[in-house]
């Protein structure tokens, strides 16, 4: 293990992190609030410990699979503990704990909160609050790739790490510059969103606040019931864009590369929006009664199922009120998640589909032993390094999902406020059921169970094994 | 497919259920019971179907994987048809569908209940009710294995398709005869918990009931709550027999066969008795002030987590009325389940250990790319078609459980009850929480969800793929 090469890594990533966080600062100083100062000194601190880690390259820069991710692992916890000063200053009455688990909770795009009253915070540090879903969402190694070259060779292992899903990887030759088209694109959906908003009628910096929870698949909002006072047709649009986001990107690479066909035939999207319609309907269906029309159960539906599949958390309504086919169709979409390659969390669907296809492959066995048959994605064979990859997935989560529960009921809440507090950090949503529902928050978790649930939000968010490997002593004992 | 063969094979099965319900006949008719006219019914129309579909082998007698999992399938559909007959009749207001719930319940060795009031049964078809978990427990299989022989030649592959859990047919190179020595090691058990508990002082017919429900890992017991108001020595009593029974038949056939050695150093036994210990005394903490002393905690916490893990499904006291701790450790080891080899539902502990395995190994080669490890359990290499199936095995568990858990969801109950009692049935174990919890029962859901609970107990019996595979077109498609 190269520590000095992981140390530089993470330098790196805290001083681009800096440079972010002067968005924020300028904000907080045109709106002359006092705790400007709060964020200005997470800047200094950011920036000062960024270089202290990373003034020079070292001699040694050999950076293997292992040193990646360890390395995209420390970043997001480092990255969340410089993130969370101003909140845990510019916030009366919050712990450290509490700060953390907002920071996490922005970077990881989760959106679960702690706060019980979002209004009175600063504008300054609530921009910084979502504007981290907007800095996760793409994920830190994207635009790493794309501005730290000096790191060297072949970084598509990297991307192994934190692409949001299994396939995302194989597209692209060139990682460098599909990242910069990546990111380009994502600016682009992130301004036509805020331009979108400001034409219904909304304030710039409401606009960007929502949109930055957008796009990045976060779900942190203005206020503390999410979206429910804006217009329907701000919701609309809102729903428009969650749903743009929950796609997979490469969808958009290959609209911009003028591949159409492939990009209108893409297996993953298909699935991912004929889920989305089907679940929208029988939502819309189940809930006719609780508002005055179809239409407007059907707008609810639109919204809020779009909100849990595509991770975001916003709510347009306390679905926690809602029949409980609706509250437990919503729950299973938290699982299903939005597509590889997307700011989404979950599973994802790329995965959903693959495992549908391996259950049938294996009933078609049983009929015909004798047939060999490949399975296929997207038009093209799965290799087996997939297929493995893609089971132990699922092996590692319902290990990591089955740990969390136990752990957090040592708090002794209600089995759905515990269940669904670890589906909607673990699946990077926001909002569960009950105590963790749409109008609630996780603050009256003990700390111990906020620890498990940023565990749970890291773990979602880099695709478990990262956030298991810096906790296994094998991956710290010297080499052989 | 050979259907023909299929109808022989079924036939044969319905012969012998009718045999077996010869017992409670007799006890109905000893005790002077009205009802015993419905077990002769039953008999008769057993007996008769069973001739019916059987009376001649078929001309064309082959019979492969797909032909023996489709038969197992109907065979259990079509014992709980016939057996539900006494049930149907002798209980006032009960309707078929009821009637088939319970009598699956038994034979698939879940013990979920529809009765409100089990005191008010013949004793008769009380204990034709437990006798059902009892002949289910060992599987339709073992003894189909031990009596026919002429459906011929390699029956191993049938083996694949009832034995509970991954290992058993690995270790019988003859089939028919270990069949045998398995059988009756599960008659020695039985006739030694029922000397047990007269000598504790029950009566024998309670004796043999509870018994028939501890062996079989069914629990259905002689009154509406379980083995609450047992002694504790009782209660002691029916815990050993209950961790006796989820362990792997392996062991006690490798003692029988005077193998020590490999008889106690069963790495799955060890982790099923470790796994054991470890949740008894957590829970036994966490509820060591609902009980008078830590002691008395213990003993209920040594009864119900044996009464969980096992899927038997008795209980001692109402655990939905402990903390939620000990709730949700209780749902974890019901996932669990007992050992492979062994009468008891769920994942199965070997399944678990090797999933630890493999994930292990998975972050293992992150650190150390180019190492080659082979993955070892009970000290021999796991073939990869074993891990194959144990992969394709979770992700077919997660689908059935994720769309079980939303076809229930139509009925609206809480999440609690609807969750628990996917993960009760599924597993079968029995009660869950709230609504069906220990003292509750399934008779509030409608005939759908029923039906959905039904498909589900047989599927967790069956491991799953028997019950999707007679679902499957293909499956019934002529031969090419």
């Amino acid at each position: 293990m190269n520590r000095k090469m992981i140390a530089y890594f993470v330098g790196r990533v805290l001083r681009i992190e800096a440079v972010l966080m002067v968005l924020p600062l300028i904000v907080s100083i045109l709106y002359r609030e006092d705790e400007w100062i709060y964020l200005a000194a997470a800047v200094v601190l950011s920036l000062g410990s960024g270089y202290a880690l990373s003034y020079r390259m070292p001699k040694n820069a050999s950076f293997y699979t292992r040193e990646g991710i360890v390395a995209v692992a420390f970043s997001w916890i480092l990255m969340s503990v410089f993130g969370a000063i101003p909140l845990w200053h510019a916030v009366s009455h919050i712990g450290f704990t509490d700060a953390l688990f907002e920071t996490i909770s922005g970077f990881t795009t989760t959106g679960a909160s702690i706060l019980t009253e979002v209004e009175s915070l600063p504008k300054g540090v609530l921009l910084w609050r979502s504007f981290t879903h907007w800095v996760g969402g793409m994920g830190v190694l994207v635009f790493i790739l794309a501005i730290i070259p000096e790191v060297g060779g072949d970084n598509i292992f990297l991307m192994r790490a934190e692409s949001p899903g299994p396939s995302v990887g194989k597209l692209l030759p060139r990682v460098k510059s599909t990242a910069k088209i990546l990111y380009l694109i994502y600016i682009a959906i992130t301004a036509l969103e805020i331009i979108s908003l400001l034409i219904t009628g909304m304030s710039p910096y409401e606009a960007a606040v929502i949109s930055f929870g957008t796009v990045g698949t976060g779900g942190f909002a203005v206020t503390n019931n999410g979206c429910m006072a804006y217009s329907q047709v701000q919701q609309c649009v809102i729903t428009f864009f969650m749903v743009v986001c929950g796609a997979n990107f490469n969808v958009y690479y290959l609209i911009v590369a003028r591949k159409f066909r492939d990009a209108f035939t893409s297996e993953e999207v298909i699935a991912y929006l004929s889920i989305y319609a089907t679940a929208t309907l029988l939502v819309a269906v189940n809930i006719r009664n609780v508002f005055g029309s179809f239409w407007e159960g059907l707008h609810h539906s639109f919204f809020n199922v779009a909100s849990v599949m595509t991770t975001t958390g916003f709510a347009s309504a306390d679905f926690n009120m809602w029949p409980n086919f609706s509250k437990t169709m919503l729950l299973l979409m938290m699982f299903i998640g939005g597509c590889a390659g997307s700011t989404a969390g979950g599973i994802k669907v790329s995965r959903i589909v693959i495992g549908f296809k391996t259950i049938r492959k294996e009933l078609a066995h049983f009929v015909h032993p004798r047939s060999v048959k490949i399975l296929k994605f997207e038009r093209k064979p799965i290799e087996h390094a997939v297929l493995r990859g893609i089971n132990v997935y699922f092996l590692t989560y319902i290990t990591i999902f089955a740990v969390s529960i136990l752990l957090v009921a040592f708090d002794g809440k209600d089995f759905t406020t515990t269940v669904t507090a670890v589906i909607a950090t673990f699946n990077n949503i926001g909002p569960g059921l009950e105590m963790v529902g749409p109008v609630g928050n996780y603050s009256q978790f003990s700390a111990f169970a906020k620890y498990v649930l940023m565990f749970d939000m890291l773990a979602g968010r880099l695709e478990l094994f990262p956030m298991l490997l810096i906790f296994m002593p094998m991956t710290w004992r010297r080499q052989r």
